[in-house]
């Protein structure tokens, strides 16, 4: 478990390494959360012009990973275990903005919730809550 | 539906005549959630002295439905469709607290979440999110 | 961790004796699963006449639990950790039955999911998804 | 709202048009539930060489929208509402199964569960939950 002094572009960084798919950009990051926001395409479209439910989960997902790692390093291995998901307003196509919270940051589970925002809706759309299970110690990466 | 104007003490009271063994207490309303405290006693503890998952889960249901009559006034028959709890940390014998937040107050469906709190924890405890469902008008009490 | 030749007289004598409060009948037990019952009465109802949603998530609780117990053995500290319940038919007052199936069964996570039935409708009110968290070896019990 | 005796085929067909990012193939549909398959590729492996959460999550989503269609016929505009999923073990890179099964399908909400299975590993690697809204008969397809 490292000193948790990473950076937005550090984390930024590390994931285009470790995980070349993710797109998103983290916009703020600290020990309690992190900050994502992904531009959509229409790739992330639905019939209808509404964003699809996978992209806002696995916006989701990514957000509340970096907020792991915020808090305790760099992690590779963490894995989510449950992730529970109520859509609620329509996500409008432009950018989407995911908002994570650590409730728990727990020895072998940490626990949040993610508020997701689409341009132009001042309300969240979408509310999502994560468990990641932690590798025990000795699989931390560095 | 009524105009919002339901103080603790209304909803409190109406409570006590619809739902008898409704046992906690209101603190806070408003159209955003509600506030709601319940001392624990035996009934309420498992072996080793926490605090039993079907009470939190109860005070959790307790609260999102204070909040929604917060919000839309007396609706008798507004029911749970969905409930997602996460327990991380274990309550204490003592006061508990849940503080539901509304997220979306839709015409057939209400989505929020609740925080619940331990006396003495700092922390939250659980995080739940709850999903009622609204009857259509014509049902609406008054 | 014990064989798991637990009978359901056995894990009913045991629950009696750990968990005063537990008034179901366990009525089948396998490495793979539970059947519990549970007779309904006026504590059990809400307004309307029909069985609390804690009364249904309590009942599903126990019944992942013992199931749990039926795989592993006696495990007085496994506790739960995530426990989501759709509600969807109105349960009736009479017996209800909760039908659990153990869908992982790992050294640290445990995860099911449950049915719940109410006598007199052929078909299920209520389905849950539970992960419990199972404690190290050395807290095992016996 | 058009009787229910829609093909695997038909399906798919009427997939491809209003869903072009549809990619699994649907092996089978009964008015209880649907089979759908996915090859996964390289676009859908994480570091490690697993699967990704977001492609279990997303063809768990489509088998229940299948599997919905199935048994009310073409609802374009039916959303889904929650989705809980429990991730227990790790799906290998092949060939996804999904199974979904309908637990209630009412006026308003369709309710059903999802078990996913990865290529060369008996039990399931997944569990999904989910609800879809259904829209009022005016909005149905034809």
């Amino acid at each position: 478990m490292t000193d948790t002094t990473l950076t937005p572009s550090q984390v930024q960084a590390y994931l285009a390494e470790i995980f070349p798919q993710f797109d998103a950009t983290i916009t703020h990051i600290d020990r309690n959360g992190a900050v994502l926001e992904l531009p959509t395409g229409e790739q992330h479209l639905r019939p209808g012009g509404t964003v699809s439910g996978p992209t806002l989960m696995a916006l989701a997902d990514a957000a509340m990973y970096v907020a792991v790692l915020g808090n305790i390093g760099k992690v590779a291995l963490a894995v989510t275990t449950n992730l529970n998901i109520n859509f609620y307003r329509k996500p409008e196509p432009g950018k989407l903005r995911a908002e994570a919270r650590i409730l728990k940051m727990g020895a072998r589970l940490a626990v949040g919730d993610v508020l997701l925002y689409s341009e132009g809706i001042d309300q969240s759309v979408a509310h999502v809550t994560i468990t990641y299970s932690i590798p025990p110690p000795a699989k931390a990466v560095e």
